[in-house]
């Protein structure tokens, strides 16, 4: 090998800047039933931050290698391994940790992303698409041309949505804190209406839809700005919470919860994953991979930092008004 | 007639005690297809407060008589009718408004209550028992000796819980801000736990169940109250709001949203009355009956007044740490 392959790593959780370090994780030859994975490109959430820090729904033991999601592609593969070959794209393992130049694995933890998909969007396939994939499917049976609202519209899993409903013939209203630069940016990407957090469009809802109300809201935020959104949903709405852990407590004006008959659900991708077999997950997978693949379903990249500036990336992951995600990028090749 | 029928009527909407008015309101002898009503008992919710006040999610207009719920005798029916008879128990029509000691009404709008059960009972079988009793069916699939925990357990839908789940084998921990008081009467009812609001018990619902989590709560209060409810829940468990209007809003934290996938769902018996067709009404009400007149249900009342001191009456019902629900009693014949 050239040179020895890196994983950022911690050993305590605490502030990821602090804690977090860039250190050598030596691979060996791939055994039986195994493959050797180099990293392509690896995505930075704000889960990963919380995981680091300890504040995640569930942690691993430490000492860890930091990152949930990455994707890379096969580079070797031990004797008797059939279900990939050299070459292929795959995700990263996520319990071992995806922000690492390279892993070693069972072939049967790792999930093959077809080659067309680019390793960009690879990269982040499986958390915020999915997420999006499932609120739109599993909590409301729409007719077509039904509109939906959400919050934090320029996030990954909101402009998932965006792309997913218009894909669907569903309408969306996309709130946001800066609508003039989002507003262009939205609805390229499918936004039929996009407002600002504070411009009173709770008041005007039926003026932008013509005269329909959302029976789906999505909250990543919480606090006054979930209040907005409960001020334009129909009766008998559902609100799903799928972010915000760290913001503001979700408030919920009693009499829309009784009088509108008004839902708050949650959802979590994770325990999604583990309460589905594998059929219902690749299923939903190879939809994701078709759209992104046909270009479909895009994510937008912030920017893109080399492994070696890993560190460094997380500080730009951690900033208000990015463009999108942070990825880090490797060309390991052993 | 003896004496003219009084009823408390209000011509503008404020403060109970500052619009309520004792007024003549004569009835004439039903016509045909109608019966004459006496009330014989009627119950003070806090609904009629904000009914009266204007907070309430649906408004008679005015002048109206004030009052969701009473129990009466028929007087006299018109021609032609075969429904009902005199003597029979019928619930006060309340789209009239049931604060008023007689009236006539088409006999399609009474709903026969079997004498069997007592006045004081039937003036009240109406809103909180069938509340408890939906709640208890509708949102959560329970297996036999399971928990279910409930705030402002010593209200008129907490006791009735209490009771319904009793009778059906279900387990209830029951929080009530003075639970030395309670603890015997909620007992009696077939309560298996009471607890104080503040005491802490959200920190040993194990030990208190001997270590099952409930899976359905019922809020009215809001606030921290609702707070501890969510501490104590086991995962994909359902809080049912039904109560609270004028409280504080209920603060959900997000992190039990997404990681343990909590539910808030508001619950309204005049939302389920408009959706659901007479049959099931019928059905459920006569469940209610049953129960009421073999004296497995019973609530408690704190006090009774005469008819003529209704208006006195109202001080009572807004007041704190009654014992029971307020009624007002009428013997007026005519």
């Amino acid at each position: 090998m050239n040179t020895e392959p890196k994983a950022v790593r911690y050993h305590e959780r605490g502030k990821p800047e602090e804690v977090l370090k860039l250190e050598s994780m030596p691979v060996g030859q791939p055994g039986p039933g195994e493959a050797l994975v180099a990293l392509r490109a690896a995505v930075m959430h704000p889960s990963d931050m919380g995981m680091i820090g300890g504040t995640y729904g569930r942690l691993p033991d430490l000492p860890a290698v930091a990152g949930r999601e990455g994707a890379g592609v096969v580079l070797a593969v031990g004797a008797g391994v059939t279900a990939l070959k050299v070459g292929q794209q795959v995700k990263m393992p996520e319990a071992l940790g995806a922000w690492r130049q390279a892993v070693v694995a069972p072939v049967e933890d790792l999930i093959a992303i077809p080659n067309a998909v680019p390793a960009e969007m690879a990269a982040q396939a499986f958390i915020n698409p999915p997420t999006a994939l499932r609120i739109l499917r599993d909590f409301v049976d729409f007719k077509p041309g039904e509109w939906i609202i959400q919050n934090a519209a320029n996030s990954a899993v909101g402009v998932s949505l965006i792309q997913l409903a218009h894909h669907c013939g569903l309408k969306t209203i996309n709130v946001v804190r800066d609508a003039a630069t989002w507003d262009p940016v939205l609805k390229e990407m499918g936004a039929d209406v996009v407002v600002a957090e504070e411009s009173g469009y709770e008041k005007q809802v039926k003026e932008l839809t013509g005269g329909a109300k959302p029976r789906l809201a999505l909250n990543s935020i919480g606090g006054e700005s979930v209040i907005r959104l409960i001020r334009c949903m129909a009766d008998s709405a559902t609100v799903v919470t799928f972010g915000g852990m760290v913001g503001d407590k979700v408030r919920f004006p009693t009499r829309n919860l009784i009088f509108n008959d008004l839902r708050l659900c949650g959802f979590w991708m994770d325990k999604w994953v583990r309460t589905h077999g594998r059929e219902d997950f690749d299923a939903m997978q190879a939809e994701i991979f078709g759209l992104m693949a046909e270009g479909a379903l895009k994510l937008p990249v912030d920017s893109t930092f080399p492994f070696e500036k890993a560190v460094e990336a997380v500080a730009r992951a951690n900033a208000g008004g990015r463009n999108g995600k942070v990825l880090i990028t490797s060309d390991w090749k052993g």
